[in-house]
């Protein structure tokens, strides 16, 4: 299973900012392209007062901070010369989504679909809209939030396609500003299969592809989660697709690459489930060969002897 | 606002060693000097048994280690070479910040107070010194502390230069060996204003400069704190310095180099506010283009860049 | 004191791993080799269900992922080309040691060491056995399963060598994924002694030597504890090693490189002792030229300038 997407992670929750500028954002599409990477994938479009482009909207609405670089016009003029298919990640407010009430949240977001696609929605890698916000099963009022964000993207965009990438609730779905990495509650199976059902019911139609993150479950449960994805989408109609996380969770330091064979691993269960598409949780920080982190040269090394042995 | 000054974290108390040589610093030297850097701060010159200089004083009296390098005197004679003024952080004990008895703490320095200006006084960086015990609202009996302290270092060497860089007791004022990133129990800017005008008109006098950091409050709240801080600065004759952190307290991972555009808002802030001078902790670890975190070259570039804007 | 021996951190526990290759594996065993060390350990075989080397036994037993490289052969081959002698260290269930119950672990090993004798005994470099639980004075059971370990891998293998690397039991000795770096309830010499007199006693002619992990016990508590190890160990017949921490513990990045005077600190005690060896975990990490973590290569060349000195 090649991996043939990445997120962007431009505005950054929990990964320490690599202060690249236009140079080396441009190296490393030209990184991401070499191993068949064609579609990257702004993870979210701003959080809270932070945001990637001047905003007129939120700037005004919410006293969001002007970005010293327009990254949303970078992005798109890199996915432009490299021949990549870009995602817009929409914005998260960092208010709404614990309180149930989803609303304030899709109205803002109604304002920055507009604004974005009437300035950007010209160049041609301008691909696909992701639904940022990352949810597991207990989050209230999802289904109709999801549902209503895919919607408004379609509906401006001329049915341009949408992705989520929820998380599986398991043992590994701590905090990452934690101490611990695993917690005992974990969902099993059968109960993941019943509320992402659910889910996947209420957005079908509006959600394109589904992209689980793949990190939060042991390795041992991946089959069995990753076949229960599987049949869900079918079931409704969706892709499946699997987000491979390129850094590693289960050591104190949070986060940096993960060892290759973990990696491989997650790939071949997505492959042996049929999925759709693989894309990574992401390749700047944890896969490229100019990455902070020198593991993840070592790493983008390693995943290329890999794909030689898939040909 | 342009950091023209920055500590050297020797000896640290939480951000993990470079391990570098004579060479690495003097290279690090012209580095900073590159981008306008005339101050360079010695942290503190011993923790504990940990020290920087093989100090007669605090090895008979302490038990304190032998370090296998001199660094007051490698430092003092980078200083020279480059053109920089060098203040020498005061020695902390660990033992009696917390107890609100700060009198041996006292006692102790003014022994290395005496000690260091004998032997290093002469050198024509020997600039200034920093009072190193890092203080906010409710450290007991530091104003007493510090003015003492302030007035030991005036007298032996004719009145040269002292500050203090106490934090704000602000949202992320917490441990660095703590899992969490902020607190709820916050100092208002009305009590700051009190308790910290009780401090500087304590320590007026004695303490020529006070740099507070920037990095425990959010950064909307910069210009109220800030406005704040240098009004209270002009009333009670300090200078207003911003020690502006250039590593990120918003991540798991404590600390790596910041965003570019999170130190842009802090340097922007002080400068509105009006604003002395501005320090960084620190240029080696976090802007430094041979730092072991390579986000921090990419940093010293994006300030660079900066820079050519402002002129 | 001289580093002679180093560790091998696959499978890792808490270490982030650096993905190398066969090229960068045989650069690595050049670069200890220049500093004078003469043997590697690998930490461990297998954890769980990952695993060093295409095990028959335990890809059977436990369902243990297939590796996408054989270390051991790697590690062997490497030690041979190098002149170096290897240790191989046994699989780690991840499940007994806890209970006090650990015949399953025992029987497992039986078979490994079998498996691996027969099918890589005939390297010239395969040198000793490295029995790899990490225990400290309370783990039950721990005498008779070293014992009967450590017999097994002598019967097997015309005697050769075998050696432990416990822990002291304190005030650092908290666990990698907690926020805190020590604890109130460390074990005091006596104790230390007392309980260790056992457990040598209990070992003696089945484990040859002891490299107690230094790094759980303050700096100046090092004298008196190496002391007393050192004079159990001549009491028992035992040889008295030191495994030197070339990683920091008193940071919250859980972990990167040490600083250099901590690590000479802690080798001029087992100098001082009487020490028969010094090991460090690990080179490849923390010390090496070509690690991820840039500190280490500064440590290389501090250590290399120290190693300068002793001649």
């Amino acid at each position: 299973m090649k991996i043939t997407g990445t997120f962007i992670d431009e505005i950054s929750h929990d990964i320490p900012h690599q202060n690249w500028g236009r140079a080396e954002w441009d190296a490393d599409f030209a990184h991401m392209k070499s191993i068949g990477i064609d579609t990257v994938i702004m993870i979210r479009s701003g959080y809270r007062k932070f945001i990637t482009y001047p905003s007129t909207y939120l700037t005004k609405q919410f006293g969001c901070y002007a970005p010293s670089t327009d990254l949303v016009e970078l992005f798109l003029q890199l996915a432009d010369k490299h021949g990549m298919r870009f995602y817009f990640g929409l914005y998260d407010s960092g208010t709404y989504w614990d309180t149930g009430n989803l609303q304030p949240e899709i109205d803002t977001n109604r304002f920055v679909i507009d604004e974005v696609w009437q300035r950007y929605g010209h160049y041609t890698s301008f691909g696909g809209w992701y639904i940022s916000t990352e949810i597991s099963r207990r989050t209230k009022g999802a289904i109709e939030a999801f549902r209503t964000l895919g919607l408004q993207c379609k509906s401006v965009s001329n049915g341009l396609p949408t992705f989520i990438s929820p998380w599986i609730d398991g043992k590994k779905a701590v905090l990452a500003a934690s101490a611990t990495l695993s917690k005992a509650d974990a969902v099993s199976v059968n109960e993941h299969e019943r509320e992402w059902s659910e889910i996947f019911e209420g957005i079908a139609g509006a959600v394109d592809a589904v992209a689980f993150q793949d990190g939060h479950i042991d390795y041992d449960e991946l089959p069995a989660f990753f076949e229960v994805n599987k049949k869900m989408a079918d079931r409704f109609g969706l892709q499946c697709w699997t987000n491979a996380e390129s850094f590693d969770r289960d050591m104190p330091i949070k986060f940096l690459p993960i060892k290759f064979d973990k990696l491989r691993l997650k790939l071949e269960a997505a492959a042996k489930a049929g999925y759709d598409k693989a894309i990574t949780f992401e390749f700047s920080h944890f896969m490229s060969p100019q990455s902070a982190y020198l593991q993840a040269g070592h790493l983008y090394n390693r995943y290329n002897e890999y794909l030689d042995t898939l040909i």
